[in-house]
């Protein structure tokens, strides 16, 4: 049994914890909101996740000191825009014998740093970190439904030991050192999951959406590789299985609001009416410095960009797809 | 412009040669059936794909000696039990400047050949044999929704000759020198539809979904490479790509089978329900035979046969796959 603190208290945040409590840890959940905290310690439910009852053995604070302390494994569940500010505010409670997870999707867009280059960065790179990735709805786990997610750690023994935190009959977790490939992944598949919605919404069929997810994993992949990833983790659970689970979603908002921009709204338009933080967008801006940085051809990504940032039709976008110069599937492979 | 005999009349083979037309290729249909090549004759219409109306410009028979002597390409689109019977029945009439494209997935189950090894030991090794696989449902190509497959053969001159006679503004083409790692995924995946339908028929959600296709990937890729395949191609168009299209479609017929399973039915039931042959429930065999022949651990493809074949429980397959022992996401990586 470890004493474990949720750092955020959105949807992801809470499904993760109310499977950590029922694994039999003691759980606690820090949000920087006190109606929040007071909320879920009087009525033992969240207005985040639905339809759930938050068990009475789980404890609630927005006290950061009480959240951070005490605990063996900090999991950091805030939205990425938040991750620098709320690791400053743990930092001076963490000591090295606390392992810290992040279950947090998105990079920097400044720094062009992961999740868990933040957290290094802010705690200090000797600090012992897991990232926790892969296809997992939280409504499905909080459901107990079969779930299979990747513990990424640089440090074989902090990426067991999470995976041991985490497992059990419906949540199977594998282990992996491919830290910057889960990472990568994780970010970016967002833009895929924006053109996705984008031929859906323009009525196009499966055939196109299949091929935008495959065609999507290649381009991140390549990234990946370049930057010190595997090939192999893209085209795994926390890459292409991710994707998949984003882009056959109605509640994705990144694929609604592709969507949305696919039927004819402008992005401001689609963003409003998905009505929260589409996060492919600001991926799509730092997806695109990174291509330039890493010299990666990212024809996908490109047009997003070119949609979202620079008017270009999105009619115009998928026809620039297809009448690309003739291609071999895949440069390496030998004839 | 090229002739080309389109043999088959499938809903496959029709929506190819309706394309091609549109191609401005001079396009005849061989079909067995001589009432079906009346019907196409005189109606214009096809009972394999509603909808479509057939060009006055494309032609029907049900003459092999008519359809393959004076083609320059002939594109093979039977069910794979009838590939080798139906080449037996083309060899008399052939000639080794003509191209032959296979787009039928399956395994021989008696010799464990593919589809163009099954062409090569009828024909001879020396035609020049391609295969052209992808996402495509045939009801989307033939209504112009953009769709992308690969052309692949040993033979770069080929493959290149097939991408430009199919390529167009919502057909594209890639080409690929990897026919064992085209036609093994494409032949497997629909063993991994089956599991996916099963997942849905349980009730489970998309992770569980997402995952299956993402493993299922995994171990048919494991098998292709030991096949003399590429891991590149089972990640690409014709692998999780194709798997993708068939595991989200409510037409797929391997994916209802595993439905039907997954909600109580027996196998015969469910094939009964289908009222169509299920492939991948001879593809499960076949894949079997692989696994053991090249000595590839694959644990869903085993635990779709011990449900189709031993009479295991569909909900202890799952617990199966779910409680296996802690393991890696990827053998090969370091830590």
């Amino acid at each position: 049994m470890a004493r474990i603190s949720v750092i955020g208290a959105g949807s992801w945040g809470v499904a993760l914890a109310v499977m950590l409590n029922k694994n039999g840890h003691d759980v606690k959940v820090w949000s920087h909101r006190q109606s929040q905290v007071d909320q879920m310690n009087d009525t033992h439910t969240s207005d985040k996740i639905k339809g759930v009852r938050l068990p009475d053995s789980m404890s609630f604070t927005a006290d950061i000191e009480d959240a951070a302390k005490t605990a063996d494994v900090i999991l950091m569940a805030v939205p990425s825009k938040a991750t620098r500010e709320t690791a400053e505010k743990i930092k001076p409670f963490v000591n090295d014998n606390q392992i810290f997870i992040t279950v947090t999707k998105g990079i920097e867009e400044e720094t062009l740093f992961t999740q868990t280059e933040i957290l290094e960065d802010v705690l200090g790179s000797e600090k012992r970190i897991c990232v926790l990735s892969g296809p997992s709805h939280a409504e499905e786990v909080v459901t107990f439904k079969p779930t299979l997610v990747v513990a990424g750690s640089t440090d074989r023994q902090t990426s067991l030991f999470v995976q041991n935190l985490f497992m059990n009959k419906y949540f199977r977790v594998y282990s992996s050192p491919d830290v910057k490939g889960i990472e990568v992944g994780a970010a970016l598949k967002n833009v895929i999951a924006l053109a996705a919605g984008m031929s859906d919404g323009l009525g196009f069929g499966d055939n196109a959406k299949a091929a935008l997810i495959t065609r999507g994993i290649k381009e991140i992949s390549a990234l990946a590789v370049a930057m010190g990833g595997q090939a192999e983790t893209l085209s795994g659970l926390t890459g292409v299985g991710d994707l998949i689970v984003t882009c056959s979603s109605m509640h994705s908002r990144n694929r609604m609001a592709g969507f949305y921009i696919g039927q004819g709204m402008t992005k401001d338009e689609a963003m409003e009416k998905v009505a929260m933080v589409v996060e492919g967008v600001f991926s799509a801006k730092a997806a695109m410095k990174l291509a330039k940085k890493y010299d990666i051809e990212m024809p996908i990504v490109e047009v997003v960009n070119a949609v979202l940032f620079d008017g270009m039709a999105v009619k115009d976008a998928v026809y620039e797809l297809m009448t690309r110069s003739k291609k071999d599937e895949t440069d390496e492979l030998e004839w």
